[in-house]
């Protein structure tokens, strides 16, 4: 799993700090750091709004400055509100979680940045920044608190692949091949025409079809057409002295 | 754009329906329906915590029941932490948004429902869902608070490009209202009640949710459920001299 670095840049509240963390292990994030705290560390209010998630806050190392808290790390994401014009590369949370995970694969340390509540990273944070992430946002309401941006962010580093799930069949031995489910069809429709199921010429190509869409969606495997036909002999057996 | 109505369903905290109007308007989701909240509506907490977001407030309707609340939408989905085991499709939010995108293309009418904050939504009122939706999340801690369960659907629901296919509705002249299928499953249950069908007052909640489920499931059209309402009056029909 990708456990990348929460970097919380000069927060403002300790409430804040404790939400993040649990923003952070909802989705498995455990290593955060914070830059200059402005009420100090350890802060008493982070405690109650981390429902749970002390083990972050226990966790949490303190730097001075941004420059010491990325020690170690090799790729960094600078979280800004808009993607200012920095001359860097841009990514949403989804793309940064892509990115990150085939950075960790790669043996690279990527970590996000998050700036203080009221202002935001300043552009001397995002100069230490490799690239810039930003949530897309209804352009004309974009109210995103720290602990929404970083849930955001963590979210999208838990989703395991961002493409389609896989058909799932409904069998795991597979769906039977067609020409067998047409054998069925047709052992069905044979018995049927002897036995006067269709009532006249003209239906018979209506009643055949519904009957035929029948079986198709059906989907059956291989195994169960076996045993329809097993079980349409028996019905249409007739003992002959 | 998809604006799916969010349904709170007896929520406690005003101040926690207030950061759903915030999450929802951050991604352009404004119609927010309340299902009997606690303290009535409208309230006094929600306001402050809504930053901004007070037109999705001020324009919340509010609802008895979930019956009522879902009136006019074709697929509902049930927000729980667990993928109970409800015979149901389960759906991430992202699988989910898709689905709806989808959805609302067809012209169909999508709505998520989320349950009170404490104990979640309840086995009856999952029973009137299509599908259920759930946030994959750490197995270790779950700790996901209202808005934050919102706040992740809302930017699902925002992201421009997703590569899954459309949802293909099972009927090609479109699912049945909501209050078409509650009628259907009223009738039923009138006369189930009458001929005596319940075993007892404890088993009738069960097997009530266990008919509930099948019809929801069935996924019939409107033309269905008034072919199916003929069918089940000329069941009941009792010819008296």
């Amino acid at each position: 799993m990708a456990n990348p670095p929460i970097i919380l840049v000069r927060p403002q509240l300790g409430q804040n700090i404790g939400k993040t963390a649990r923003a952070m292990l909802n989705f498995g994030l455990t290593d955060l750091r914070l830059v200059d705290p402005r009420d100090g560390w350890p802060n008493p209010d982070a405690g109650p709004s981390a429902a749970g998630a002390g083990e972050v806050l226990d966790k949490a190392r303190v730097y001075p400055t941004v420059d010491t808290a990325i020690e170690g790390c090799s790729f960094v994401y600078a979280a800004t509100v808009r993607s200012r014009d920095m001359a860097k590369p841009a990514a949403t949370p989804r793309e940064a979680a892509a990115q990150m995970r085939g950075l960790i694969l790669a043996g690279e340390n990527p970590a996000i940045m998050f700036g203080p509540e009221r202002s935001g990273l300043t552009n001397e944070d995002i100069a230490l920044a490799d690239a810039v992430l930003t949530v897309p946002i209804n352009p004309d309401y974009g109210s995103l608190n720290l602990a929404q941006a970083v849930i955001l962010v963590a979210y999208e580093l838990f989703q395991e692949s961002d493409v389609t799930p896989a058909y799932q069949p409904a069998h795991p031995d597979g769906l039977a091949k067609k020409e067998e489910l047409i054998g069925l069809m047709q052992q069905i429709e044979g018995i049927l025409d002897k036995k006067g199921y269709f009532k006249s010429k003209d239906r018979r190509d209506t009643q055949r079809r519904t009957l035929r869409n029948l079986l198709q969606n059906a989907e059956f495997s291989s195994q169960e057409i076996q045993t329809m036909r097993g079980v349409v002999k028996s019905l249409a057996w007739e003992d002959r002295e």
